[in-house]
C-alpha cells in the first residue's frame, strides 16, 4: 500500500521502474504536470487516478476529486486546465443510481472549474476484481507566457506561502470510513486552484514553483521541492494554519497534520519582493482567503525541510515514507 | 459486464448517465477521440483504460494495448500521437517484477510508436479490490492541417476499405484466458497505427471517416458509422479478411469474427476517386499488406450495416448488445 501513497515509496516505484522503462524529457522533470510542446503551443498534461473510499465524504466525492486533482495538478504548472479525459473502471455490480450520481458531481465539478470533459471511456470488471468504481481523468491546458514554475527555479530568500489551512482533506475522508466523530464535522477542502493560481500569476509572472500537497501532505511537497531545488527550506509552525478541529482528530488519530492529505490548498515559492503582493491577491481570493506566510528558503541544510517549533527549537520535517491514510484520493 | 463491452449497452451509458452529465461539445462528436483547439492548435485527445486479462498474451501484454490503444483513437482523428499519460492502478501484492515487465512493454511499444510518455501516477488498492494491474492511458496528437475524419462526411459512394485480416486480438486473448489451442498459435495484431494513417493521408487528406475496430469489432465501427453518417453500409462477407486459423477457432468457440476486437487494424471509407490510390498506399506499408476493399456507403438502408453473403444473399449486421469476451482491452 505504501507504494500508492505518494511518500519515498511512491518515488522509488517511480525512480526504479517507470522513469527507466519510459524514458523522456518530460516525465524527467517530475512536476505535478508535464510541461509540453506541441504546434508551438506551451501544454500542460496530466494524469491521476482515483481509488478513494468511501466515493462520497463530508465536502465532496470521487467525481470532485477527479476534477480537482487534475485541475490543480495543471495549475501547478500555472496552466489553466482546457479539457478533460474521463475513463471509468466499473465493478460489476455497482449500482447505476451511484455511476451517475458521480457522474453529475464530475460534471458540476468541471462546470465549476470550467473545464470541458472532452472525451471518455469506460470499462467494466467482474465482481470482486475492483472496487465499486476507480476514475482516470487527464487534463490539459495552456501555460501562459513567462510562466515556468519548478522547484529548479527556487532560490534561497525565496517565501514560502501556503493558501489555506491544511489536513482538512485526510481527516474529512479518514472520519466518515472509520466512523468517527470529533464535535464539529471536519469537511474536505477539495477545490479547484486554477483560478486562485491565475490571480497570483496577474501579480506577476515569476513566481518559483507551485505545488498541491495531496497524498504525503504539506511535508511531501515541501520536501520534493527542497530535493528539487537544491535549496533548505525553514517554515515556522505556529505559522501553519491547521484548523483547530482538523488539529484535534490528528492528535486523537496520532497524525502530523503537515502530513495529511489536501486537496485544495497550495504551497507557493515566491520571490520575496513580490511576495506581499502575491499574498494580498491570494487573500483576496475566497479560495486564498487564509493564505499565510509560513516560511523560506535557504542556502543551509540543502534538500532539507526543517521546522522551526514553538518553544524555539527545530526538527527536521522528513519526506513520509508512505501515506498515512490509503486511499485517500 | 455488458456496459463495458463496446456495444449497444456501452452506447446507451454514455447516452443516458455520462454525456447529460458532462455536457460539452466535444464530447457530441462521440469520436474514438476528441477534436479540440487550444491555443489556436487543433489536438486530438483520447483516453482509455486498460483490464485486459491476462496481463500478458500471444503477441502483445496490457502494456502494448495501453499504447497502441490510445495511439490508435488518437489516429482515427488523422492525428500522430505526440504525448501519453499513465495512471496505474495496482492492486496490493502484485509483483513488482510484473510491474516492471508490463512498464517495459509499454515504454517498448511507446518507443516503437514514436510517442512519449509525458506524466504518470499511481494508486494502490488492497488485496482483493483491483485485479493485479489496470492501466490508463491519454493520448494527445496534432491533427494536420486540412484533415477532418468524422461520420458526418460519409456520402454514398464512399468506399469501405479493411487494413487487414479482423478478429486475431480477441481470439489470442480468448485462447491463452481458456487454455485452448487451435493447432496454430494465434497471435494478437496489437499494432500502432499512426504511420499507415499517415501513409493514407499523404494521398490525400480528403478521407471521410477511420475507425479501429476494437471492442465489437467491425460490426461495431461499422454501425457506428452508418449511424452516425446516415447512409447505409453494404459489405461483401467474403471480401472481408479472416485469418483461416481465427475462422476456425471462431467456428468452434461460436463466435462471429465480424464481432471480434482487433487491436491494429483500421477500417476507413475514403471518396470513390481516392480509393485505389489509398488502397495502394496501405498495401505498401507493413500494418496494411493485406488491406482489402470490403464495400460501400449506400443510400439505402440509413443507419443501417447489410452483409451481402457468399449465397447471394443479404443480412443485417447488427450492432453488438455488448461484447462477446469480457476485458479483451
Amino acid at each position: 500500500m505504501g507504494h500508492g501513497g505518494g511518500g519515498t515509496l511512491s518515488a522509488e516505484l517511480v525512480e526504479q521502474v517507470f522513469a527507466p522503462a519510459f524514458g523522456g524529457a518530460a516525465l524527467a522533470e517530475r512536476g505535478d504536470a508535464a510541461t509540453l510542446r506541441l504546434g508551438g503551443v506551451r501544454l500542460a498534461f496530466s494524469t491521476d487516478s482515483f481509488v478513494v473510499r468511501p466515493l462520497f465524504f463530508p465536502g465532496g466525492s470521487i467525481g470532485d476529486l477527479a476534477v480537482n486533482g487534475t485541475v490543480n495538478d495543471l495549475a501547478m504548472s500555472g496552466a489553466r486546465a482546457a479539457y478533460l479525459s474521463c475513463g471509468f473502471i466499473l465493478e460489476e455490480g455497482v449500482e447505476i443510481e451511484t455511476v451517475s450520481r458521480v457522474a453529475e458531481a464530475l460534471g458540476a465539478a468541471a462546470r465549476t472549474a470550467g473545464v470541458e470533459v472532452a472525451t471518455g471511456d469506460t470499462k467494466v470488471v467482474e465482481s470482486g476484481h475492483g472496487d465499486g468504481l476507480f476514475v482516470n481523468t487527464s487534463g490539459i491546458g495552456l501555460i501562459p507566457a513567462g510562466v515556468d514554475l519548478r522547484p529548479a527555479r527556487v532560490v534561497p530568500g525565496d517565501v514560502v506561502i501556503v493558501s489555506g489551512p491544511v489536513g482538512a482533506h485526510g481527516v474529512a475522508v479518514m472520519s466518515v470510513r472509520e466512523g468517527l466523530e470529533f464535535g464539529v464535522e471536519i469537511v474536505s477542502d477539495c477545490a479547484a486552484l486554477g483560478g486562485l493560481v491565475a490571480a497570483m500569476l496577474a501579480v506577476t509572472p515569476d513566481l518559483h514553483v507551485l505545488r498541491d500537497p495531496t497524498r504525503g501532505g504539506l511535508a511531501a511537497s515541501l520536501n520534493e521541492i527542497a530535493t528539487g531545488s537544491g535549496t533548505g527550506v525553514v517554515i515556522t509552525e505556529r505559522e501553519v494554519p491547521v484548523p483547530p478541529a482538523v488539529a484535534s482528530a490528528c492528535a486523537v488519530l496520532g497524525l502530523d497534520p503537515f502530513y495529511v492529505a489536501n486537496e485544495g490548498k497550495l504551497v507557493a515559492f515566491v520571490p520575496r519582493e513580490h511576495a506581499d503582493a502575491v499574498l494580498e491577491a491570494m487573500r483576496a481570493h475566497p479560495l486564498g482567503a487564509q493564505a499565510a506566510i509560513i516560511g523560506e528558503a535557504v542556502a543551509e541544510h540543502p534538500g532539507m525541510v526543517v521546522a522551526r517549533t514553538g518553544l524555539g527549537g527545530t526538527r527536521v520535517v522528513d519526506m513520509p515514507l508512505g501515506e498515512q491514510l490509503p486511499r485517500i484520493c
